[in-house]
C-alpha cells in the first residue's frame, strides 16, 4: 500500500512553521507497515494544488491531505479534491450543528481572569464569537459521497473519500486538530486495510554514544527483516525500536522477544526502559518513590535544567524537595556550605567544588538523595586548563557521593542538555547501586 | 524566480527526523523575495529521485536539493542529478584533499576525557577514522562543470550547476553541515541573481495575545505591499517581522521606518525589542545590568525553568544570583520564609504565597530583583476553586513588590512555558516603571 502526503500551506513554503504534521504521519504511517514514497508541500494555489492530487492518485494508493479545510477563501483543499476526482460539494446537517456547538462552547468558557496579561486570551474569545460569520458555514460543506470526521478541537471536519480504488483522506491543518482526528479515525480505518498486525517496542539507551551503540547491534541491523530495527538519535541517548508485523499479536510478540533479549543482553543496564512512554527523567522519579527517597538538586552552568526537566512529570512533588541554582560562588557557600578554600583552590569547576554541592544540597534540606553540577558551557569562560565542555557531576545516596568528569561537545545549549542527562542517568545508576 | 526544494532521504519518509532543513530554506527563499512553489520529499531510490528532479526541471528556474551526498551506496543525489542533465562525474582533486585532511583533524582531537560517558565519543572517533574506505572518496566526484561548495563542518562537498537557464543547488543533509554552507556560499550566489536588496526587521511583542495584536494591525496588514508584514505567533508572544524589497539598503530602510513607526505607536512598551537577536531574557539581563541590579528568582510549579531561560544567556552570571526550586511547603518556609500560617490560611497557590517568596528571594540573597512564580500547572491538582492553569507571579523591585493573577491555558508544559514567558515580561516591566 503505497501512501503520499500533501501538505497545503503557503504558511509551510514561506518558513513561517515547520512541517511537523509530515514527520507525525510519516512515523503513522512506518508503524502500520505502509510505503511512503513522496511528502509534497504545496501553497493554497487551486492550480498547483489540483496538479499535485492528480499526480499523487496517478502513483499512490492512499493520499493524506492536511491543511486548508479552514473557513477562509484561501482554504481550497476541500473544493480541489472534489474537482479533482470530479465530484461535487453538499452541506452537512452534523458539521453545522457542531460547529454552532464549538462556538457556543469557547464562548461560555471565556470567564478568563483579569490579569492584564490576559487581555488576548479575552479578546480571542470575543473575537471568535463574532467571526460566526457565513464563512464557517463553508466548514460543514462535505464532498459528496465522503466520509466526515469530527473534528473534537476545532471547526473544520476531515473527510475520507474513496474513488476508483484510491483512498483520500483531508485532515485540518493544525496538529492540536490533526493528530486527535487521525488517532481516532483514520487510523482504525487504516488499520482495515492491512491483514497485518505491527506491535512495536522502544528499547532506551543512555551511557552510550549513538556511533557505539550501532557497532554493537551492526549485525542485528544487517540482518533485520521482520522485525525491523530502527535505531534513533537523541542528544545524549539512544533510542531503539523494533517493530514485528504479524498476523496477531500474539505472533508479533513471539517475533520480537528473541530481539529484545539480545538487545538487553548487549546494553544490560544502560537500558533505562522498555516502555515508550517512560522518560530518564521518569525512570528517577520512580526508582526515587519505589525506595520512598526524596531529592534535591544543586544546578551551576545548568541553570535550573535538571530541576525543571524533573519537575515537569506529574507527581513529581511526591520525591523532589528543593533545587538550588547557585551560579555565582557566594550563593554556592550560602546555600550549599561549599568552602571558600575549596572555590579558591579547585575553582568553582572542579570535582572537590560538585562534591561538596551535592553534601551541601543534602545537609541543607534532609534529603536523603541529591545531584549537583558545576560546568564550563562556554561560549567564553574557558581556559586550556579548563576548556568549554569540562562539567562535574555529582550524585549523592545515603551518604556516599559519585563524581564524574565529563568533556562535552558542542553549542552552550547542547553542553547544558547533555549535562542534564547525564546526570539523571547517574541519579539512576546511583540508585540500582544502593540496592546492592 | 521560482524555487522548488527536494528533500532527499528515506530517514525522513520513515519519520526518524523532522525536514527542518526545508524550514530554513524556505525562510531564506521568502527573505530573497523568491517564490518557493512546491518542496517534496523523496527518498534514496534511483528512479524517484529522477522523477522528481526532472519535474522540478520543468517547472521551477531554482532547485535546491538536500541530502544523499554521503559516502554509501544509498547516497545518489548527485549521480542522479547527472543523469538528468546528462553529464558525467569526474574527480576534484581538491575535494579528495580537503577530506583527508578533514579525518586528520577528527583523529588529532580525539583526546577525549576518560569519564564513562564519554566512552561513545572515542568510539565515535576511532570508527570515523577507520571509515576512510574508497567510499569516501565517492565524495570528491563531482558534476561535470559545476561549483564545488566547501564543506567545512562535514565531509561532503556541496554543488552548484546551470543547466539549460536552470541552477540546480546540491547541499548535504545534516543541517549543521547545510546551513553553514548555504550562508558562506548559496546565499551570496543567489542574491547577485536579483538586482534587489530585501531588508527585514523584527518587532517583538509581549503581553498581547496573537489574536488581539492581530487585530490591532488588520488595517496594515491588508494594506500590506512592500513592506511586506508577518505576524508569527510563539507561546505567549507576537513577532511581527516587515521585509522591505529595494534597489538598495537606504531605500529599503526608508520604506520600513514609517511601518515600524506605526508599529511603536500602536504597541507602545508591548514590544520588549527591535533586534531580531534579543530575546525576551536577554533584554531582561541587559535591563538589570545596565541598573547595576541582581536578580535572584523562586519557582514553585515551574520548577527552574525560569532560571535555566536566564542562565540559557551567556553572560546572565553578571546578573544572576541564585535560584530556589521550592516545590514543596517545607521548602518555602525554610529557603525563603514564606509564613506558615500564609501557606495555611490561603495555600501554596496564593497571592499572599507568592510575593512572600519574592520578598523572601531578596531577603536570604541580599538580591534587589526578585521575582517568583507558584502555580497549578497540572494535569492534576486542580479544584473548583483553584483551577488548572491558575499561576501567581511576582517581582519585587527596589523594596516593591507587584502579583499579577495567570489564568492559563494548555498542557502541564504550556502553561509551564506561558508563567515563565509572563514572569519574564513582568520584571521587564517592573524595571522599566521603577525609573520613572
Amino acid at each position: 500500500m503505497i501512501v503520499e502526503l500533501i501538505s497545503v500551506g503557503t504558511e509551510i513554503l514561506l518558513g513561517n512553521i515547520v512541517n511537523t504534521n509530515a514527520n507525525y504521519l510519516s512515523q503513522a504511517c512506518a508503524m502500520l507497515g505502509m510505503s511512503l514514497y513522496y511528502q509534497v508541500v504545496v501553497g493554497d494555489n487551486p492550480g498547483r494544488l489540483l496538479d499535485t492530487i492528480k499526480t499523487a492518485l496517478s502513483r499512490s494508493d492512499i493520499i493524506i491531505l492536511t491543511g486548508g479545510l479552514g473557513p477562509t477563501q484561501d482554504d481550497l483543499t476541500k473544493e480541489t479534491t472534489a474537482r479533482a476526482i470530479g465530484r461535487s460539494l453538499c452541506m452537512d446537517e452534523r458539521s453545522k450543528h457542531r460547529i454552532l456547538e464549538y462556538f457556543n462552547t469557547i464562548y461560555k468558557s471565556g470567564t478568563y481572569g483579569s490579569s492584564d496579561n490576559e487581555a488576548g486570551i479575552n479578546d480571542a474569545v470575543t473575537a471568535a464569537y463574532a467571526r460566526i460569520t457565513d464563512n464557517n458555514w463553508k466548514q460543514a460543506m462535505t464532498i459528496e459521497g465522503s466520509l466526515v470526521l469530527d473534528n473534537d478541537n476545532g471547526t473544520a471536519p476531515g473527510y475520507i473519500v474513496e474513488d476508483k480504488g484510491k483512498l483520500i483522506i483531508l485532515l485540518p491543518g493544525p496538529p492540536n486538530e490533526m493528530k486527535p482526528m487521525f488517532e481516532a479515525h483514520v487510523l482504525p480505518h487504516l488499520k482495515k486495510l492491512t491483514d497485518r498486525t505491527f506491535v512495536s517496542r522502544m528499547v532506551k539507551i543512555c551511557g552510550i554514544g549513538e556511533s557505539r551503540a550501532e557497532t554493537m547491534i551492526l549485525d542485528l541491523i544487517e540482518q533485520q527483516d521482520n522485525p525491523t530495527i530502527a535505531p534513533y538519535a537523541k542528544t545524549g541517548e539512544v533510542h531503539i525500536r523494533i517493530t514485528a508485523s504479524a498476523h496477531d499479536e500474539e505472533e508479533a510478540n513471539r517475533l520480537l522477544q528473541p530481539v529484545l533479549d539480545k538487545l538487553t543482553e548487549r546494553f544490560g543496564d544502560n537500558i533505562y526502559t522498555l516502555d515508550e512512554k517512560e522518560t530518564l527523567e521518569s525512570v528517577v522519579i520512580k526508582l526515587l518513590a519505589n525506595r520512598g527517597l526524596n531529592l534535591s538538586v544543586a544546578e551551576s552552568c545548568t541553570g535550573g535544567l535538571l530541576a525543571s526537566r524533573i519537575v515537569s512529570i506529574p507527581g513529581a512533588s511526591m520525591v523532589f524537595n528543593t533545587g538550588f541554582v547557585t551560579y555565582s560562588n557566594e550563593a554556592k557557600r550560602k546555600n550549599l556550605g561549599v568552602k571558600e578554600k575549596t572555590l579558591g583552590k579547585y575553582g568553582a569547576v572542579s570535582s572537590q567544588t560538585v562534591r561538596e554541592m551535592a553534601e551541601g544540597a543534602c545537609l541543607a534540606t534532609g534529603s536523603s538523595v541529591s545531584a549537583a553540577i558545576t560546568g564550563i558551557a562556554g561560549p567564553g569562560g574557558g581556559t586550556a586548563e579548563k576548556p568549554v565542555g569540562l562539567v562535574y557531576i555529582a550524585c549523592r545516596v545515603n551518604g556516599e557521593t559519585t563524581v564524574r568528569e565529563l568533556h562535552l561537545k558542542g553549542s552552550r545549549d547542547k553542553i547544558r542538555e547533555q549535562s542534564v542527562i547525564y546526570t539523571l542517568d547517574l541519579i539512576r545508576r546511583c540508585l540500582l547501586a544502593s540496592d546492592s
